[in-house]
């Protein structure tokens, strides 16, 4: 079972090393994880001539079209919320109908982070309402999405500030959710 | 020709009153605007159970596929990005294959934002890399999902920080040329 690893993990500082290990925890479970860093099996030659951006996200969307599942990492990325690549990542695979999975390493939820952001109550500084929804991690769409495929969102509570780029336990725990719904072949 | 107008237009403080004028410069073009507070022709009975924004987020979904196109607000919301319920659904929108146009109220380039925001020049404050595509309004998903689906994304050069949430020009530039594309019925 082929899953796409979406996430700002590829801005680490030795993004490489991460996504081979995101890939082993997905091995270790019988699943084959797909990272945007991964070079794509027969690339269109007429992508050769598109800016190097626009030959990535092409490249990257070709990635998630040849994958059974998603998994997220939403971890709040310069501001409240996720990442934006990996936000429309999740709402592409959401239109694709197959299953997305969040992970993120917080356990503060979106409105308590989007007023701690803001310094508002329920507003921000230019007068735009802050959603509140205590539950959710992220704006509406993000958990409404996950939970319409039928994935799950899986937040750290134990990991503090420091450690935000580096515990994998909510990744972790949402390739052992695919691999027990997908069976003990990872098929 | 329907149009699915997705934006964080949806937090101002008289939501119903933009999403009229945003439909008001649609008709103008003889294009129908379809907004995230439209209800739901035919909203499937189960769906009265799920909680509040579950059910919202259901319903945009359902109304991004009764779309022909959609135009989305990229203007940056509290961080670099634009807001991550808008970019989730023009990620939505380019799975579905239709053409998707942007339109933001900056002309401040996608890494310049982020380095302002950030304080730092080539990672942030954690290590993270800041990606440095000059060209780029946002991430490069965003904006490479624009061009490959044949839509635009048009920026309000002359929009000043303070015009940000009323301007319309550029929506307006992306109404022009959805009705220009589809012909003079807009169909």
């Amino acid at each position: 079972m082929r899953v796409y690893l979406a996430g700002p993990d590829v801005f680490l500082p030795d993004p490489g090393r991460r996504a081979a290990r995101l890939k082993a925890i997905c091995a270790q479970h019988g699943l084959l994880g797909v990272s945007p860093l991964d070079p794509l099996d027969n690339e269109p030659a007429e992508w050769s001539t598109l800016p190097e951006p626009l030959r990535i996200a092409r490249r990257n969307e070709a990635h998630i079209v040849s994958c059974d599942a998603l998994i997220a990492n939403l971890t709040p990325f310069r501001g409240p919320s996720a990442d934006a690549g990996t936000v429309f990542e999740l709402g592409f695979m959401r239109a694709l109908g197959r299953p997305a999975y969040g992970w993120t390493n917080t356990a503060v939820c979106f409105a308590a982070r989007t007023r701690r952001f803001t310094g508002g109550i329920a507003t921000d500084a230019e007068g735009l309402l802050i959603e509140d929804f205590p539950a959710l991690h992220d704006n509406l769409m993000i958990d409404g999405a996950i939970t319409a495929s039928g994935g799950r969102l899986i937040s750290d509570g134990d990991c503090n500030e420091a450690l935000r780029w580096v515990r994998l336990d909510a990744f972790a725990a949402c390739v052992r959710a695919i691999a027990e719904r997908s069976g003990p072949q990872g098929t």
